[in-house]
């Protein structure tokens, strides 16, 4: 699929508001707390890419300030859309259509704005955002009905870091199960996430 | 936790009828849709482990039939529940403690018989299964009014082999995403399947 395509509505078109995802390789927290650079994991962004296209994701970001991981995205992707992958596997394919590796954030919302005319509403996702938070369903609802883009992002490692949080526009809940414990893996909490998020659509 | 004080119920106690899960990893289709005994893989155990703990599972049984392939499933569990992963994360160590590594799916039920004293419900789960099949909410809504324990199953690779779905008391709807594209990985949609069941809890 080309861009121009793309632009055109092959994705989520005439579905509400255009429907973005990044998953951010820094800052995040280790798990000391202290602030780092994750590496990029080969099957976090095949899970992700695989979520992204079942819930109607137009974009999904890979971000890392590190070229070196960059390229070896962009080597990953190459593998499943053009080379060998993508005869073993059509499926993925189409998937990772999908995925977009940049340097950082701000690279990504600028995507956003040029593929829509507007900057995207960024929302962190965390097990432990603190208030005010955005219901999953007010975010499903606003989706729906707005045609704003929204831009949910993704932490690796133990989450995302503080900057990162207090630098997007909102801040989702986190996703409660039956008891306290709460520690999805990034590749389980975004599934979850984007299910709750599209419900009834 | 010992044995005995999950039987008391530490773990899902008080809130309908006790869940289990399994990860078969034969029998199930390769991409060619052959019937396979799959490898396993370090994170789905490490993934599953902490979506069964996030949505009240009793017990994840990692179900292979062939005895290398659990002896290193006892090799990871044991390095997060005693060696040194243990105290370099005490929150992976409880997820750890769901991970019953079985040979069989009738090995895993008739664990799940000495627990609770009856035969689990077991139920297929996969991205293209037939009719007559149960939805989300009704399973959600048996699981919280119910008694009888239910063990739902998973498959690696391409999916449970007919013969494993056949051969299960139920099978449950088709994760539904925005469009026709629903592949996702077992990490994924685990997470999602039990977050969906768990719904109102």
């Amino acid at each position: 699929m080309t861009r121009e395509e793309d632009r055109q509505g092959h994705r989520g078109s005439g579905k509400g508001a255009p429907l973005y995802m990044a998953l951010l390789h820094y800052p995040v927290y280790n798990r000391r707390g202290e602030t780092v650079t994750a590496a990029v994991s080969n099957l976090d962004i095949h899970d992700l890419a695989r979520a992204a296209m079942t819930f109607g994701i137009r974009r999904f970001y890979v971000v890392t300030p590190v070229e070196e991981q960059r390229a070896l995205v962009r080597r990953i992707v190459g593998h499943w859309m053009d080379g060998y992958g993508s005869r073993y596997n059509p499926g993925r394919r189409k998937a990772f259509e999908t995925v977009t590796v940049t340097s950082s954030l701000e690279e990504a919302g600028k995507d956003v704005e040029r593929e829509t005319g507007n900057r995207p509403v960024t929302v962190a996702t965390g097990a432990a955002l603190e208030a005010p938070l955005m219901t999953f369903s007010e975010l499903g609802m606003l989706l729906r009905t707005g045609d704003r883009p929204w831009l949910i992002l993704f932490g690796t490692a133990w989450g995302l870091a503080k900057d990162a949080v207090s630098g997007a526009d909102r801040r989702l809940e986190p996703i409660s199960g039956v008891g306290e414990y709460n520690h999805l893996s990034v590749r389980s909490a975004a599934a979850v996430v984007l299910d709750r998020i599209r419900k009834n659509m």
